[in-house]
């Protein structure tokens, strides 16, 4: 015997890597190329720090009241933690507690069978169709929960409500999470089902469309009923998640819609221009509705594209993963970014039909 | 069925009230009256806010480092998380994995228990003695996990290295958990038996001593085998649990060891103060070497003395448990809070006599 038997021993989630050189081109972990809107450096700058003495209002109940007021919702209905991954965290821990298996796609964000791991959840992935779409059938029998991201990563689809609204109904036994990470850019919220499905969670984060990712604030929106459970397992983990250097800056957020919009409708318009180029280069690609572009070309392996990219500073995402090995991932940055990256790579590619 | 029929039920914790009215005297969850270091607000001030729209360093390594370098230990061997509750909560899910039962005292941070109803981790709580202090013989048999909270709370009570040494000694095939929260108050600190027990975590915080209760920053120092499980599992529930901002404030408050000397030494001197008025008010009160006094009147029932405070914008903590109900948790404010709080009791209690 050793204390070592008593471990919970777990294959944890592997980030994207963070490089810490400048001047290099970063498009591996979807974060947004602007920065915040300019409120969040006026909070930082105008903050009180005396009062960092005391402990933050562990229910955030300022975010929670801007974030309904958004998404007009009652500030019951909203759940706050340290990034959309806490929100998960805590949600898994909280709704997932049966014996049969939790369903996710075989293709999606590879958090997911971490937190089934870690809390020893039974979890079956269905595969996504050929199109990468989900085959809401698949989603029509016995389980213990369901989490879709929508958009799905790191393919970029993205279904309508209708479609989880009739997975919805087939489920009023399990709770049904839909993960909204990326639904700020084009994609058609499923917020407005709340008020329809008690056991619908709707998840999203700062860190995309909002640029704050290095601030760490996600969310979840549902019936009152689920937020108390919720918040009874957080309130069980950790009283105080979000510091109140956070919570003032996400309300600084939260407030400014308008350059909110025009960010997003900014990084929209660069990703639509990069599908056009990448089409005209013979990548492939399924429709994206986020902030990131999943491209296979037709020819060149995505591994020596990847190797290609990194070499001249410029990071995307790629996984050696059944199914998915072909493509790319990569985040939509500045306009200066995504032609630097595309007339590399058109480059390169031209290099090898020559050679 | 219902999707209610697979939630996760659990009684969280409960933390003291956080009055939102100003001008009261509170005295009710062991904030550090004096501010955190002003390289803090120069961190706030200074801060870089484009960086926001990336991820934080998951690692931690700045402060992770900083840490080390103040305790004299290796950056392997220091975990960070939000707050010292985050880490106890994580170490709680990393290493009481097994079917025998977790200790911990009958009276002490009432947390342990909310972590081991929420994981569903067996466990048992030997009582203090009559004096509040562990009887280590208790901790002498099989176990899944000990945790001790030194000095412990609510009490105060302090033990030295060497009494935690013999526990260690008798439980190489468990994690023991030395939870540190209070102990730059006067007590001696376990961390130098860490490179001899590789199965000893000490838990300390930031929001007591460093004035950062609101900035929810807590760590572990341990052998790097031990830090290696939790990093695991901390990265199988959230990458980045530290924000950008949180990451160098906690760096610029550790580098000031002449502030963090000068508050911890006012706040002692200003406990011993506290005692010799108390005592001679009729209270009586184990040795305290925390930023509270666990203070019982000789005469007069806690209740009556924590409404009498209550009415008075004066806010104490008192827990209506059994052995402790005759309890009044005191958390140590400045001088003249002190001040003001005796003088009301010293007032409150003639006026009894009389009466």
């Amino acid at each position: 015997m050793s204390w070592e038997n008593n471990i919970r021993r777990v294959v944890p989630y592997v980030a994207g890597e963070q490089p810490q050189k400048q001047n290099v081109i970063k498009l591996n972990t979807n974060e947004c190329p602007y920065p915040p809107a300019p409120e969040v450096e006026g909070v930082l700058r105008g903050f009180d720090c005396d009062t960092l003495r005391k402990y933050p209002d562990p229910d955030v109940q300022e975010l929670r009241e801007a974030l309904a007021k958004r998404h007009g919702l009652d500030c019951g209905q909203v759940f706050v933690g340290v990034g959309s991954d806490d929100v998960l965290a805590m949600s898994f821990l909280t709704f997932f507690n049966s014996e049969k298996p939790v369903l996710f796609p075989d293709i999606t964000y590879s958090f997911y069978d971490v937190w089934a791991d870690l809390y020893k959840i039974p979890y079956e992935c269905p595969p996504l169709d050929e199109n990468f779409r989900i085959r809401k059938e698949d989603y029509m029998k016995e389980n213990g929960g369901i989490v879709l991201a929508n958009p799905n990563a790191p393919t970029g689809v993205c279904e309508a409500p209708s479609f989880f609204e009739e997975i919805l109904r087939a489920n009023s036994d399990s709770v049904v999470i839909v993960d909204e990470a990326y639904i700020d850019f084009g994609g058609e919220s499923c917020v407005p089902l709340i008020e329809r499905y008690e056991n619908l969670l709707v998840v999203q984060t700062f860190s995309k469309s909002r640029s704050m990712a290095g601030m760490r604030i996600g969310y979840a929106m549902g019936s009152k009923k689920l937020i108390r459970f919720l918040n009874d397992v957080k309130f069980s983990f950790n009283s105080y998640t979000m510091n109140a250097v956070t919570i003032k800056a996400g309300v600084a957020s939260v407030e400014n819609e308008d350059y909110f919009k025009r960010i997003t409708a900014k990084i929209t318009a660069t990703r639509e221009y990069t599908k056009k180029r990448l089409a005209a280069l013979d990548f492939v690609f399924p429709d994206s509705k986020t902030n990131f572009i999943f491209a296979a070309h037709q020819r060149v392996p995505a591994q020596e594209l990847f190797d290609a990219l990194r070499a001249n500073e410029i990071y995307v995402r790629h996984w050696n993963k059944p199914r998915i090995a072909d493509y790319l991932r990569i985040s939509i940055g500045t306009d200066e970014e995504m032609e630097t990256v595309l007339d590399f790579l058109e480059k390169y590619l031209k290099g090898k039909q020559k050679g």
